[in-house]
């Protein structure tokens, strides 16, 4: 019996495939270990979340980042997956594969898996901090499933799993490489519809109804996270070849880079003109908007192009934070501005920047080319018509999770424990029972 | 001189490694970075233990956390990974290879090394949360080179390095993929024997001899450092496959994650029913313990395996805080019920859930399988008996060397020391000299 | 349009590259992967050395900390890198590849230009530690493009760029394997001219010019720092081989991380006997001098030599923290110690232990080999040079650096923003703004 030959349809011991593909080898190490990092990012988002949120709120806010994955992993296993990556219909949806059941359990499939499952995690997470501060519990929990099991796999499969909008007669089709749009957009139009539909947090808008600053408890923890993100998308951009062997991971690498850094840089400008301050916390979101800008056009431009489209990125995310704060959306975090905004400018920026040296995950043709670059205004049509559908999709079912889960529990917690702080009532602990700390 | 071949009689170089099997290129690059990934595991484990206890041992918990790994990482090269990994006498020890010296300078022996000398690390970082808040430092020392000479060694000869339990005649012999056994219930069995020796903290029951909670002092670190371990798992798994040819990589870091959540949400679940609060330590034991129940099983068994063991685990941590507790054993941060009880379930796990879709650190046969897969009972009577070994070996000598220890330069702190925390007198600062916090 | 191949005369795609060398997918992924942990030790910097610093200061640190790196990377694309490894003038510097245009749009170049940016964001960084809690933010960006601009590059063409270092006729040319001196000696001696230019902190030394012990608000944060920067280094050291078919990278991790435990123990045991404490910080602080001693001769010694080195850099960085402190040089987090004292050493190690099994980033001949293993001096008299070069070159560039913005716009902040923090001046937030702080 020990010595039987696997009987399995697919492939779970991997000797086929690696003799099939001897470059295997070094394919799936280099996936494995870019997802290591990506999964990593789930510490990042849960030290910036906690650092620009009041102590009072930390157990929550932690809780929320680690149950997120924890919830959105099982979720995507159990259904996710399939309706992302299963077989398409009618360019809507996927229809196999639900549990890695029964061909499913092959490396290939169980590679595959990883990768997305730790993708469809972030989107996941970062809902959570526009949400801060006054979401309940349960009713997070029901929202992350929500996306994993709908939201994110359903435009997924849209935009990576052979659904409609690769089928643009557009340019090469709608071309997100790492997931500006499928990811972060998603995530942050998400989060949109969740601040909207709960409202500001108690003190945020003063009686003439201007915003006030509601500063964070630990500057060092959001710093800290965002050197983890940073870290993370090393992961997140140049492992999204799927594949060691194109060289163009090195490109990915510097564009992500320098993206980053001409985003913090404008950020940190922007706002000194304005305060005469050299302010942290934008400085560390603007380094988060380059990145989440340079996400889709990162395999597509050259270095020149990601500090273009990094600087833009750095600005944006200045305006978008106070456009929202004025109108009224509270979004402690800034979720919004980083990762809705400026996944919806890296989408464009496709469109413009393109330059038409790598392919759709490939390094042989279609190039995918835009408009600065010779590439006519066809690719930017194709993204245009992406984000129109992102936006679309995602606020409404976003809107809809959110109307949903606030008729079934209600989704705000009480104002005496918004006060208070949820920490105590929902997890019966603050998170630094021994520090005297100011009330606010 | 200077164009010189090498004269050593290993290949320190690694020309002929490299010529022998050009594969080793992606092999080395494999293994050394999933060590670097265990390596960072530290970080974590200080994290965790530190954000776990009060703020006035927390100097003392980073000195030991530092410590053990400098002095164990300087015992282990010493003599310890001679005594695993070196020539086999009666099934019971190794007798070569010390310092790395003669023909150990020699690419591959010092990949094993380093390899080895990580894990070595991990069980030794493990006790120190068992016994924090009262251990006194010097006897952290001894322990830790103890621990790194002869106990973990000893037994990672028996499992890993050619010993008696490799040659078991049921199954495929005792098998412990990653480290279920080796190092987590090793650690585990031996902080539980520090904790009995030492005695539970000042305060820890009450008059009438019932538990009360201590909090910790950051949930933000202890947060932190689970994504950090978790994070590092990643390298402790997949990476002990020891090689990028065996694709089944892919299957290891699915299971790893799933284990992880499923423990994570039952923990969280079995203290929800209980207490009627989202109880975020415990949320973050759970997922320390899915992935320790993992550890052992990990490259035979399949997704839906995983989540399985994953549930158990996480049922499991929460009854064996409760169960020691109850029963006059302090461990402040949960340590033997996470490494120790769990690190036993995933030894059990093999024997149970195997499938037969792996060999023993090979793609070929023969394969490992346990009851539920068709293997009958024989894997797991390898199993058990590997099972029983360990709490035998490891808590005897646990036990002798807390004793000879206390014998020696007594192992416990004075009850002012203990009181007034560890910092100040061992280590002459606090951690956090500029915040008030409370006494407790 | 879309499917026309690249134009460009580099090879942006990477498919000629591949094609003439199927081993770069392997060497691009060891080289990104480590370069990606290399960029990581940004944020171990930035905890270590807000963890060493006052709460009053932190975010300033952060500041500094994340734009050093964002200046730096900006600068070194633009300039910094065309200067270090362009096109030789002279034996002194580089004069091609600006802005990586033209030909530089090309897979092995951005490779290399990803691996030098991190390396000179780390030697940036540096500095921060030593001109701590006293230094103009904008004095700061000035000195950080100044160091990525030239400072950096300069030396670094001498050493690595094919500059007059590398062609001394002296053993193989001055040696330094993985920046011991051009990233982190260059990094510390600037450091030292820094804190120089500034004079100490108010309240270091008392009337009669006794020092005084200034502690850090955070061990935790400093630990967590050191854990971050010892798992960023194996990236840093093994990762220079820059091609994963040196197995020789299995003895370079070794090798590294006992030349770091050694350092640690023997730090904490220097400290012992003289104040009968177990200092962490200064654990801390050995683990990192063992790490930056060992980082010029890994490739070129065994794992009994990196120990010794290590052991070395332990009592090194005590007597350096301890003669600098003597002489009026405060140095808030002994970054001149660790990085410039040790890096020092790190150079002369290769001259005395380097054992002829390696050559200059090559498994073949010319070897390296040291007076101790029959090399002679030749190898010893190049380092020496070397040490004296980067002494001369760093130090003065580093001291008119600052002399120079100090006439321009004023280096050090006023007594009243010293004594309040630089947080809220400059910043207009302090890092922790809900906790109760003693002042300080």
């Amino acid at each position: 019996m020990l010595t039987a030959v696997p009987a399995a349809a697919g492939d779970p011991t991997g000797v086929a495939a690696l003799k099939a593909d001897p470059g295997k080898a070094v394919d799936f190490v280099w996936v494995l270990l870019c997802g290591f990092l990506v999964m990593f990012m789930q510490a990042g988002f849960a030290c910036v979340e906690s650092g620009f949120c009041r102590s009072k709120n930390v157990t929550n806010l932690l809780a929320k980042n680690l149950m997120d994955f924890v919830v959105g992993s099982l979720a995507y296993w159990a259904v996710g997956y399939g309706v992302m990556m299963g077989a398409d219909r009618l360019g809507l949806f996927g229809t196999s594969g639900f549990f890695l059941a029964g061909d499913g359990y092959d490396v290939d499939t169980y590679l595959g898996f990883f990768w997305q499952m730790v993708f469809a995690a972030t989107a996941a997470t970062i809902v959570s901090g526009a949400v801060a501060e006054r979401l309940k519990f349960q009713a997070y929990l029901g929202y992350a499933a929500a996306v994993c099991l709908v939201i994110y796999p359903v435009y997924g499969h849209w935009a990576w799993g052979g659904g409609w909008l690769t089928k643009l007669p557009f340019g090469v089709g709608f071309a997100d490489f790492a997931g500006s749009g499928v990811v972060h957009a998603v995530g942050g139009v998400v989060g949109l519809a969740g601040a909207m539909v709960l409202g500001p947090r108690f003190g945020k808008y003063d009686k003439n109804g201007r915003p006030r600053a509601i500063p964070g408890h630990s500057l060092t923890l959001a710093a800290l996270g965002t050197f983890i993100l940073w870290f993370g998308w090393f992961g997140f951009n140049p492992g999204s070849t799927f594949s060691a062997h194109h060289l163009r991971i090195a490109v990915i690498a510097v564009n992500t880079t320098l993206a980053a850094s001409a985003a913090s840089l404008v950020a940190m400008l922007v706002v000194l003109a304005r305060t005469g301050k050299f302010d942290v916390g934008m400085s560390l979101n603007g380094a988060l908007a380059g990145l989440v800008a340079i996400t889709a056009p990162c395999a597509w431009v050259n270095a020149t192009s990601a500090v273009i489209i990094g600087a833009v990125a750095g600005a944006l995310v200045v305006a978008g934070v106070l456009f929202l704060e004025d109108r009224g959306v509270d979004d402690p975090v800034g979720a919004v501005s980083v990762h809705g905004l400026n996944g919806l400018w890296g989408l464009v920026a496709v469109g413009l920047f393109a330059d038409g040296t790598y392919g759709l995950y490939s390094t042989e043709a279609p190039f995918v080319r835009g408009l600065f670059f010779g590439g006519g205004a066809d690719q930017l049509v194709a993204q245009l018509i992406g984000v129109l559908a992102l936006v679309a999709w995602a606020f409404s079912t976003g809107w809809i999770a959110f109307k949903v889960l606030d008729a079934l529990i209600g989704i705000r917690v009480s104002p005496r424990e918004e006060i208070q702080g949820l920490d105590i009532i929902e997890h019966g602990t603050p998170a630094y029972p021994e520090f005297y700390t100011l009330r606010s």
